[in-house]
């Protein structure tokens, strides 16, 4: 698909994409909703009010939606809306529009609408109600798994039959660029020591987790699970997200409850959601297809196709030295599938509301710099080397964090932008 | 303290109590704001609207807060003002009152504003923004942790260091008296199967776990903790909690992550927050309260008179039958306060907002019969009697269990009025 607005060849919000996120334009505080393309978003607020949507008339008792500061009320519209919405906004910024004036030939409303992505402040897309947080990523859990209990005890007995999933702290969820402080709690100085005695320290294994995440649109009532059959059509779009960890706050804390504060000091997603719709022609066949089969019923998904080929990849920059890139992987390397999350989520009746997020877990490869985290790179202990030369088991202050994601080709990508974060120390506290 | 209006002897909520709600008047479906007071609760929008509160002026900027559906925005105006505000409630209904024309003397108000609790329905009384479930009932997680592992390791090695917590599922949070459907999901039907295979199911261990649980009112920034000697100012009031617990789903999924699908069904609250100047008269020493100086300093309390007591029940009423005391304990069982949770949850700069609910975990005694779940009083194996013989191990469906929980004495209760829920059949799904 061309457009008549000039987009770069390797922009993540090519024609093909068109991700909806929250913005305040240069100089302004409220929040409104808009688009990516290219280089620029699309207020939506100022678009709507122009008349831009004046073709498409499914939209016109809700334009309201799109002046609000999160884009729940839009998501709670339905996927058809969505589909309608966005194939409109597609239509629009086609070279060969059917709607020239609207936007191509109003220079007007280009002046007003499109914004500069350099010159808007993004925000949370969201109101979080619910953040739950999968270990889908069978790599992942497999690796982690070997470290802690060898090979051939890697999986728990429950892994293959249900996606293990935890509750998770929606309120420190954050938008891509926001600083991180580094946690202090409680770590073992001595693990091995006997009896255990922990210390007050800032975290010393500070890690990342590379994920995607699924923002809910159609809630259901308490009581009612969603089949799969119906999961899909309950999910608005996805994120990357960074699912920062504390390890050694982790390590200490998390028996017999799961994490807690290793966890709950920032979550950070990028703040472009990419609709389903935009991801289908990414669709391909999960690890292990057969698996599929040994599900019970309720898990069961109709076609194999059931996960996204999404390129993935991690970059670590140094405060002031050059990014290196530490790992490459793929939105495929997924056991279960974010409808499978929803209707397992929902089986025991547990209610979910539009803006609820659903974190995929950790996704990494099989093979040396394919991993997700720093935990399964270097187990604490092999370092891995930075471009300048220096060494890094976990974060060091100052190292900021990128993950990114693209599907398609040159042209045609469908992306989410940078997931960024930079660590800045830890509070020095007084007692 | 004696009230001009009638207060029966054994209500919860004397004059000495004044706790705080959201209802709906008789064939009204607004939802304002109100207190308890005998067997009435006062409208304080229509007080306010009535001039009220005209005596008092701290809270006259602010009077909307009592016509809002949550009572967010009363908590957020902080603990001088819900003091100041329960103070002079109590001022308005003592027998002595020195404003007698407001509400004493005025009937017509009376007839606007008091209304028979049994006339009104009682709602959430806040927006919760995240819950969260601690484990603080030392002799809960003892019991459990010798039917898991035995009396050696009963506890484990971090338990009496740090409030043992996780992230809880905050949407299926619901008032007494709204019925609980048994949740489906994945147990094991043979659990000592290799390999193991689940079966889907209705949960057959359907369990309860008598709890307390503190709303939020003061937030604090991302990145910033809130101190230990703050924390009981970040905190508005206490509930009774019920939180249903699915043991069967709960060992099979809750390895690596912790309790998940187990939960996340229900969890139910009484409607009235009683604040925590309320309860302050009844400050005990905790259980160890020697615990306090091993433990790290941001943990460590000024006064070790820092958890309540209050006498805690359970009752189990059978379809049709009648009602069985099945446990007595008391909320002195805690090894942590509140304010430590909220100490601990953010230290790591966690950012809690207003109507954040934090669990105590459950609250059990060491006694047979003193235990706060199903769990630890038959084990799964030894049957408890119901009044009419029947037996039980767990819930059955129609079981109605009903938490109380009162502290003073006669004439001057602090309680929380009753946490019920009915157990309904779990739904049959087809596939």
């Amino acid at each position: 698909m061309a457009s008549w607005l000039p987009i770069p060849k390797n922009s993540p919000f090519s024609l093909a994409n068109i991700p909806f996120g929250i913005i305040s334009p240069a100089k302004v505080t409220s929040r409104v909703a808009a688009v990516a393309i290219g280089d620029y978003a699309l207020n939506l607020s100022v678009f709507a009010s122009s008349g831009g949507f004046s073709q498409l008339p499914v939209i016109q008792p809700h334009l309201s939606v799109f002046s609000q500061p999160t884009l729940n009320a839009f998501a709670a519209l339905g996927r058809p809306v969505h589909r309608q919405v966005r194939e409109y906004i597609q239509s629009i910024f086609r070279a060969d529009t059917p709607f020239p004036q609207i936007l191509k030939d109003n220079s007007t409303l280009q002046q007003e609408a499109l914004l500069p992505l350099s010159e808007v402040t993004n925000h949370l897309p969201m109101q979080i109600g619910d953040y739950t947080d999968f270990y889908a990523g069978l790599n992942h859990a497999y690796n982690v798994g070997v470290l802690f209990r060898g090979p051939e005890n890697a999986l728990q007995p429950n892994y293959k039959h249900l996606p293990v999933g935890y509750h998770g702290r929606a309120s420190s969820v954050v938008t891509s660029g926001t600083p991180i402080r580094r946690p202090n709690g409680q770590i073992l100085a001595n693990p091995a020591a006997n009896p255990k005695v922990p210390t007050f320290s800032p975290c010393k294994r500070m890690d990342i987790e590379l994920e995607l995440a699924a923002f809910v649109s159609k809630s259901n009532e308490l009581g009612q699970p969603v089949s799969i059959d119906e999961a899909e059509d309950h999910i608005f779009g996805v994120v990357l997200m960074n699912d920062w960890s504390a390890r050694d706050i982790q390590a200490w804390e998390y028996i017999p409850l799961g994490p807690f504060n290793a966890k709950n000091f920032a979550t950070t997603i990028t703040p472009w959601v990419v609709l389903l719709d935009a991801l289908e022609p990414f669709r391909t066949a999960g690890l292990e297809p057969g698996n599929q089969d040994s599900l019970l019923p309720y898990l069961r998904e109709k076609r194999e196709h059931n996960v996204y080929d999404i390129p993935l990849e991690v970059e670590i920059t140094n405060a002031g030295g050059k990014p290196t890139l530490i790992s490459r992987s793929n939105a495929k390397n997924l056991l279960y599938s974010f409808p499978q999350m929803l209707a397992h989520h929902t089986i025991t009746g547990c209610n979910m509301n539009t803006g609820d997020l659903l974190g995929s877990g950790t996704i990494s490869g099989k093979e040396d710099k394919t991993q997700g985290s720093l935990l399964e790179q270097t187990n604490g202990k092999n370092p891995l080397k930075l471009a300048d030369g220096s060494e890094r088991l976990f974060l060091e202050d100052g190292d900021t964090v990128v993950l990114r994601g693209m599907a398609g080709t040159e042209g045609n990508y469908v992306g989410f932008g940078d997931c960024v974060g930079t660590i800045l120390p830890a509070l020095k506290l007084e007692f």
